[in-house]
Parts: C-alpha cells; structure tokens; sequence
C-alpha cells in the first residue's frame, strides 16, 4: 500500500506527532533507526514486523540497500513505517528513499517531526532565536566539516550573524570552532552542546567557541553556537511524562 | 500551577505533538495565537476559557501583555497552555515569555513544536537538506530584511553554500533576493514558495531567485531558496488524515 516516510522526533517518545502514532498503530512492518526509543517501537501492533537498520559500529545497512527494502516491502502491498530519528528531511537521508519510492512507483507519505537542532537545545533552555539576540540559525551537519567542495563555508557562516546549530560535530567541534573563528567569530562566542537533549538522560555542557576544541563533549551531541547559548531557559516545572506514568 | 509554551506545528492538526494533545485536555486556559487550526483548540476541554492573543490588523497584542498576562494566569494556579503556531522557540518570542516567568517565578514547561521552516517545504516535496545537494540550512526571518544593525547578513548567507530558509519574508522578498545575488547567488537558484504548508489549500508556487521579486507570492508563506527547492518529492499517497475523518 503506502511507505511512510516519519520522523521521530528527538527522542522523548512523547513528542512523536499524533499522525505518527496512529500510522504506527495500524503499520504491518516497521523499519527504524537504532536510536528510536522503545517506547514509540512499542506502538506497532505486537505482530508488525520490526526491522532495525540502525547504523551501528560494523553493521551499517548501506542506503541503498534500505532504499531497496522499503521499495519491496511497498511493492508486496504493506503498509510500512519508517521511523526516522528527527525529521526526516533534515539530514535523515529521506529525501533519497523518497526519490527510490517514486522512481519505483511506490506510494509515499512523508510525516515530519520534530528536529533535535531545535527542540535539543530548548530542552536546556537555549532557544535558537531570540529578539536582540538572533534573526537567523543555520543547521549544519559537522561530520564532513574537514571535507572538499560538498563541506560548508564554516567561515562564511561566521558572517551570517546568527545561532549555528551543528549535529554530529562532535568528532569535528575543533576543525570546526577554528574555522568559525578565523570566519570573525570571537572565541567568547557561547556554545552550548546538549547530549541526549529530551530524553531522561540529558546532559549540557558550557563553553566558548575557543576552548570546543579542548572541553570534553560527548557523542551524540547538539551544539549551539551563538549568543543565545548563553541563555538558560530551562523549563522550571518537571517533565510531565513522568506524571502519567 | 504551570504555563505550557507548547507549539502547535505548522497547520496540519495531526502534526500536533502527543504531549501538546495531552497537556490541551486538562488545560484550564489555552492563550493561542490566531493560525491555531480549531481543530487544535477543541482539544481543550469544553469548558476551559481560550483567549485569543492572535495578532491581526488594527488589534495586535503587544508582547509585554502576553507575556504579563501568563504570569497572571500562572499565579493564579491554573494550568496554562500557551498554544503557538510552529515551534515556540522559532521566531515565536517564546524566549520572552520564557523569561518573563522564570523572572516572576511562574513553573513552565517548553513543548517544542513542528516548524514550518521544515514541514511547510516538506509537504510541497522539497526536503531542506539532501545528500550531494545541501550539508546545510538556514532558517530566517525576513521582516526585516531592510532593517539595520539587527538584520541579517544576506550577502554573507549567500556565500554559505546551504538551503535558505525564509520566514514572513514574503514582503521584502525582492529585497531579500537581491542582496543574495549581490552575494553570489546565481539568479537562476531554484525557488519555491509555499502557502498555507500542510493545510489543505496549500499551494507551491516555483521561480528562480532573479524572478522572485517579480513573482506573485501571497502571504503567509515558506520560501526556500537553493538547489533542493527543484526537487519534487511530494507524497504520492494521499494524505491519511482526510481517511479518517
């Protein structure tokens, strides 16, 4: 019947959408990242089939193997989820099994959710704009940043004036923080770098752009670079999930 | 008890996260901006007061009343859901409501929302990122795009080499395209506006950035500029929601 292409948002399983829940509930097979939580697994029907093709350490489904599997499953007339941390359009590698289901003639929703760019950050009370402090935020995926001509102009960045959001950068945050500030960022510039933002588990940590290279962050991390890090709006209420359960 | 800045997503009501629907239905009081689709705001129990905060012309509710009236409302012990279009923390001067209760000491929680910024380009088959076409995106607003010193560097924003992403730019946009050219945007970089994004009467239109200024474009509307706005993977199934309703 219909592939649909969902995000799962950042990781509390309440912020799944309600379109994505009930898609769920009637999905005959689910095929999902690694780091989807079981929670929203858990709201498949019991017998819908569950495929992980989560990348791991020495097991990576290639892409175009997932591109070939939701075209199979389409084409044998189930109804298939795939779950998609985040949004899947958003560095999620959608767009390329949405171009594979409609060169296949397979029908295809697409069900948006909720970015860890914006909603990890907001969950350590960094929002990524704010009047007087940012028009404008760029999200930009750090694991190429020592990359060729595909990579981003980091320096270019640094002029645009507003937060920069970077999602798997960890690895790259020193490449990274010397090329923003050779871009004319100062070093003071705030970074915040949020590790498991929304979920029960997660962790902030505080620093400036000069000393990212140096100060300790964890994989997998989003990182915040601007004016704004240096709010702390955290929620002051606690997490109502925990109340209904 | 505690205000709830919850976003409500980019129009479609089933974009609505699981915890805004559940927060809605014990709410006492829903402050909402005038996009919320009354879907939305008949989640909220019969009986709970909504208040309308909207911004429309002639009779604009300024900022510092919204943000003195959740206070108000805060203190009085009812629980408050704050209902904002797309993300509470994208161009939503939810950062000020935030710190206006944290200042008055009013518990809140923050739920983020779907943007637009994505969803709206999404649904018209244009993903914001997508491998060998865009390692970058950047959300901003274009209202003042005429502005001064707190405006955006558009020139600079030319030369980052990413998806861009305007919002409420539909005004200036011949401004906002000029100055990328003048930064070295090709005029003939793939545009699409899109009105009314995941809504029913959504509608796309395409140009180029040399044309835009001379496009026709109404208002409310996404524009995404940049190599991904010539993709076109829009859903091929239709949308589930009409099935159940």
């Amino acid at each position: 019947m219909t592939v649909h292409l969902v995000g799962a948002g950042p990781g509390d399983p309440e912020l799944l959408t309600v379109r994505a829940a009930r898609l769920l509930a009637t999905a005959d097979v689910v095929v999902h990242d690694r780091l989807v939580h079981p929670d929203v697994l858990d709201l498949a029907p019991a017998g819908a089939e569950r495929i992980d093709v989560g990348k791991r350490p020495g097991a990576t489904t290639p892409q175009e193997l997932i591109n070939a599997l939701l075209v199979h499953l389409g084409d044998q007339g189930l109804e298939v989820v795939r779950l998609k941390g985040g949004d899947p359009f958003v560095f999620g590698r959608g767009g390329e099994e949405a171009e594979a289901l409609s060169q296949a003639g397979v029908p295809f929703t697409v069900v948006p959710g909720i970015t860890s760019a914006v909603a990890a950050p907001a969950a350590a009370g960094v929002p990524v704009t704010h009047r007087h402090a940012s028009a404008a935020f760029t999200v930009v995926t750090g694991h190429r940043a020592t990359g060729g001509s595909t990579g981003v102009a980091w320096e270019a960045l640094a002029a645009v004036g507003g937060t920069i959001v970077v999602l798997m950068g960890v690895t790259e945050r020193a490449v990274i923080a010397e090329r923003l500030i050779a871009g004319g960022l100062s070093p003071d510039t705030p970074v915040a770098a949020v590790r498991w933002g929304t979920r029960p588990d997660q962790t902030t940590v505080r620093t400036t752009l000069g000393a990212l290279g140096v100060t300790e962050v964890r994989s997998p991390a989003t990182i915040v670079i601007g004016a704004v890090a240096a709010l702390d709006l955290a929620p002051t209420a606690a997490s109502t999930t925990e109340q209904v359960r």
